[in-house]
């Protein structure tokens, strides 16, 4: 091909509106899969010039086939490569010289498959990268365009006869998993814009993918299948843009589990980091994740345009024409932390007031009014209009099934602004066809319709981040460095780096033999300060509550014969000698880190190995302001404990949370791979808080291995 | 009617296969609730005689209609009565004169409806009792029988066309919800023997109705949805009937949240107790509990008549299509706790010898292998064969959608013995009846199969309750309590009742004012010892850490002299001197009491307000036996601690769990409302535990809400 004088295009429009496609390898049999994007195209009619490219056949499928892309009648701006593995990396090389724009690679065995796989990919991307081509895959299903009718696809899902164009832009790491959500969405009515299974992302990636498409007039709501976050920065400018543009991204992202992240590991070769993480970043971008895969599909008409909810949290209002159904959604919400509010004194007189009589109760009970058009349309726009309501949740029961009309139908018609989530109890598809058609949100299980209100309550939207050092912490803090540039701190230099932070540290000198004793107030702590003893306590080299001055001196003496019987070779800085701290109300760890897949997080949570067992903590993007660290401290179960549990004494959250919003503003200094304090005393409310032991990791994090930060707790 | 001579038959009979039916008050409108009854037993062409009973007009929805039961032709065995809340007391009178067997009550407006309402519930049950005649309801939607297409019932679900006869029996607590596991599961293809709404339960409950149908030839499982457990007695015998008869029994049980409970009560006038003890209770019988509603309609297929697996809490083998889909269930599986085991390299060998060549991973991934029928059907029944598996996972990617044949037809041929749980990515309904007809449970979402595998794999069939009071515990428990019969026993009385039963228990004595310091060896505490005063510290009456005799005689003066200040008018018996124990590694609360709806239970909990904050408990109805004491510490997150985590120490399990199983022995004595030792010391392996504090209460147990017992954790 290589038309002369043919302009060449940007990618964005090379990749779902091409001029002209090559199937590149696409075999004869539609049923295998590397002839099943002929057969779709053709099945589905799509107008624009598709080429089979084999040097192996004359014609396939029963179209006239070409040999290679040199003989082609016109432009190829796509190359959907079908070939093996090994086969691949020629074609993608002819592709570049063809003037390809973008080739999208079928073929697994790369990056999916070990060292020797990642080798090959690298040499295609490495290879795509110098001839100017972008690559979607390799481990790529393809693409779909709805509005063209286009399905550059080897997913058996488009088998289906009907393709249905939409708002939805699916970007999915598994390619199953995008024909499993063409299949489920289309079984419901509901419409997509774009769909494009990105495999290993060797190149584009979801970030960048989404960002491109994120003025597509065709498209309202993004929807993502991860399974790991390889791409931080591109994500980042998407997230930002997808909110100004008001268009929700929408995740389900797997590793829950531990065995959910190992699956993914073997899945596509994506090298999976900390769930905790994972989830710190999308809510930190306003990306909202739910936890069932059919809220994925559900959830974006919940959302509309309306972005993320005016009150944060707030409470749902229940109208239900069965108080069972009613209550399987209740129930879910009670256990995902969403509150219920029971109708109010005037939220029932006025309903009351269109004629429908309702007992006061937990939810607005239809039962006694009579399944009836009126009934509930009354209902829900009496909900939506009453000012205890965020969002208004309509369970209708066994009418929904055969008598859309009655109960369903109002709903659709219903005019007030609030959202409204529609659970329907049947199996009843004319009444979720019939709601997604008025483009209302309708739920085929309490599961999801629970899951996708708790995800939507939930939602933020982007969060403010916090404050970064202020020039005389960044000096102080380089001051306190030095010249290190690798390895971890000892107590003493990381305390006085946290210090530097403005977060209140116990009051410490360091002691040598026979020298002065320091004037730290008593009674003291004494611990070796040795870089090369991460273990004091086996040691020898911690003693506690020395009470006068000769216990300290006698202390000091023991605690170094110790640490010279113990390890000769340590090299000793001296006696750290700190005030002894009275215990507190608590005992909190704060930790930071620069995560490999998301960028620099902090953590929160109780001190003790309870905290690891319950899996009780907090994590965020740091630096994070002093409100996402008091939403932080609220998140762990655990800190009830000082936040007026059965009248138990509060502590000082305020002064906590300034301390971890001070932490967190390592993340200005690249330098600072990990850092964490452990314990911080949190003393009473209005009496602050102190560090007593902690360390910080500069350099690459490597060494932070062997501190217990939020990995542990994630 | 009153046929003269008519047999009486057994209510059993009379409710599912009666020789006549009745419809009192039914409408001449079939759209309406008390129209539909007449209409969809017409609908479906019922074949028994049915008689519409009003006196208000001659013909209903176009048949004749009789004025009152004495004019009808024939006999009557169950009437319907579908006339309003204070219409259907006189018409109960008239069926038991007319000598109908059973009846059903449509309306609500009973327990389900205050004080009044309970009154003219208890007025209608009252009536049944005296009269021989058995009542199904108040507030039920009546019930079908699938075999003898008799839909007696008010549910708009039988506007369908078709009624499918099948093997599950539903017994619901709500009307609605019967209606909609009719509904759904119709929706599925998969059949029904009986249904019935049972409503408040006035007369013929759960259990009862259960029990009544254990032996029922068409019934092969039955499925409950409950809101609360109102007659364990019946709930026991039906369980225990239906395990030796191989019926698994499945529940979803409302009120996981508090919401939750709250909607049972609002809905149906249920006083609804702890879902911690409910769910003791359904386990003790061997009921499996579910989680998901769909779960419910999908479980007894993946069950069949195979009972409880034969190693509880196995691991799943797992083979996919689609690697994506396949981490969708693995990922729940993971949350669930249920493990996942590898493919061995003999697993992989045994398939490599059916021609299946799989690479080693967490799954047996038929990617490589291509989507047909041999490799899928290999891999089953070699997964199936495999010692490391219980049960078998097959996960199908799209080609489930349009091609059945390729991968869920093989899953339906394979031969092996294991259970097969399928999980269909796409909306593939073929494929679904497919699997449904070859009896294999299909799932519809990776939330609903992972749900339905935990809680087989977590079934243990009824448990093995524990030992009995002996007669030598019983007879010095009779010591220790005397003629107490009512009200909460003191410190030292209730810890002597603990030792009876063979719980070490701290040493201790009484000790009056300038009495004898008595032998328990020092340092000591000591402790006011009064009825009338359950906060001792707030009085003053607590003493620490006292070294000597001299200490303890201060101490022993202060605290009384504290006690008159505080409290003048208080009942004083002396001081309470213990040995002061050492903290141990833990320290536990053990608790025992009577709930009203489930009976006698026993929990275990870690000490101290975080086991409440984090609802870390284990609860089992009582007496435990060693084996069951045991899971439960296993049970209790927090006691990780004690396990050998992280290398901890490990506590002395095998005394925590004797003493659990002794507390729980308590269950044979009907005298004691509750019991609670907070704190039982456990000491390192081999060195014991010891209860230091601990109180037991007599009578109801109405002032037991003094204690901190289960009802806080649960």
């Amino acid at each position: 091909m290589l038309v002369e004088g043919a302009p060449v295009i940007p990618w964005q429009q090379a990749l779902f509106t091409p001029r002209g496609i090559a199937l590149i390898g696409v075999t004869n049999d539609p049923t295998r899969l590397n002839g099943g994007p002929l057969h779709y195209l053709r099945k589905h009619g799509y107008a624009g010039p598709v080429y089979p490219v084999t040097p192996h056949r004359d014609t396939v499928q029963g179209e006239r086939a070409w040999p290679d892309l040199e003989a082609l009648p016109g432009p190829v701006d796509h190359a959907y490569i079908l070939l093996n593995t090994d086969d691949a990396l020629a074609a993608v090389e002819a592709c570049a010289t063809a003037g390809v724009r973008v080739v999208t690679l079928l073929a697994g065995g790369f990056a999916d498959a070990g060292a020797e796989g990642m080798a090959k990919q690298q040499r295609v991307a490495a290879l795509a990268r110098s001839r100017g081509l972008r690559i979607v895959g390799p481990n790529s299903l393809g693409l779909v365009n709805f509005h063209t009718a286009m399905p550059l696809t080897a997913t058996p899902a488009l088998l289906r006869a009907d393709m249905i164009a939409g708002g939805l832009m699916v970007i999915s790491q598994s390619g199953s998993l995008m024909g499993t959500l063409i299949s489920r969405g289309h079984a419901r009515g509901m419409g997509f814009s774009k769909t494009i299974s990105i495999g290993n992302e060797s190149d584009l990636t979801v970030g960048e993918i989404g960002e491109a498409f994120v003025e597509d007039a065709e498209t309202d709501a993004f929807l993502l299948f991860i399974e790991t976050i390889r791409d931080r920065d591109s994500m980042a400018r998407f997230a930002a843009r997808a909110h100004a543009a008001a268009k929700p991204i929408i995740a389900f992202k797997l590793g829950r589990s531990e065995a959910g992240r190992q699956m993914a590991v073997s899945h596509t070769g994506a090298i999976v980091g900390s769930d905790r993480a994972a989830d710190a970043f999308l809510g930190h971008l306003g990306i909202i994740r739910v936890d069932h895969i059919e809220t994925l599909l559900e959830l974006p008409a919940l959302i509309g345009r309306r972005g993320p909810p005016a009150r944060r949290r707030g409470a749902v209002g229940v109208v239900a024409t069965t108080g069972g159904g009613a209550a399987l959604v209740v129930d879910r919400l009670g256990m995902l932390g969403v509150a219920v509010s029971p109708p109010t004194d005037a939220t029932l007189a006025a309903l009351q007031a269109r004629g429908v009589a309702v007992q006061p109760g937990q939810v607005l009970d239809l039962t006694m009014a009579g399944t009836r058009y009126e009934a509930m349309r009354a209902a829900v726009e009496t909900l939506q209009a009453a000012p205890e309501t965020e969002l208004v949740v309509a369970v209708v029961g066994n009418s929904a099934e055969f008598r859309p009309e009655l109960a369903v139908r109002p709903i659709a018609d219903a005019e007030g602004r609030k959202p409204v989530a529609v659970f329907l109890s049947p199996q009843a598809d004319r009444s979720l066809h019939l709601l997604g058609a008025a483009g209302i949100a309708g739920f085929r299980t309490p599961e999801a319709c629970a899951d996708a209100i708790a995800a939507y309550l939930g939602w933020a939207g982007p969060t403010v981040p916090g404050d970064g050092l202020s020039p005389a912490q960044r000096s102080g803090l380089r001051a306190v460095l030095g010249a290190t540039v690798e390895g971890v701190l000892d107590e003493r230099r990381s305390l006085a780096a946290f210090a530097t932070l403005g977060i209140p540290v116990v009051e410490m000198a360091v002691m040598q033999a026979d020298g002065a004793v320091p004037d730290v107030g008593f009674p003291v702590v004494a611990k070796i300060l040795s870089p090369d003893l991460p273990h004091k306590t086996e040691a020898g080299g911690v003693a506690l509550r020395l009470g006068t001055p000769e216990a300290l001196r006698e202390a000091v003496a023991r605690i170094l014969a110790n640490v010279r019987g113990h390890a000769p070779q340590a090299r000793i800085e001296g006696v750290l000698v700190q005030r002894m701290e009275a215990r507190g109300l608590v005992e909190v760890l704060l930790g930071y880190r620069r995560d490999p897949h998301v960028g620099p997080i902090v953590t929160i949570a109780m001190g003790g190995v309870l905290a690891e067992i319950h899996a009780d903590a907090a994590v965020r993007m740091a630096p994070v302001s002093i409100a996402t660290a008091r939403e932080m401290i609220e998140e762990v179960r655990s800190l009830a404990l000082i936040r007026g549990y059965r009248s138990l004494p509060r502590g000082d959250v305020a002064a906590l949370a300034a301390a971890l919003a001070a932490l967190s503003r390592l993340a200005d200094l690249p330098a600072v791979a990990e850092a964490e304090i452990n314990p911080l005393i949190v003393r009473p409310e209005g009496e602050g808080v102190v560090a007593v032991d902690g360390l910080l990791v500069l350099g690459d994090g490597a060494l932070g291995a062997t501190l217990s930060g939020e990995g542990n707790h994630a």
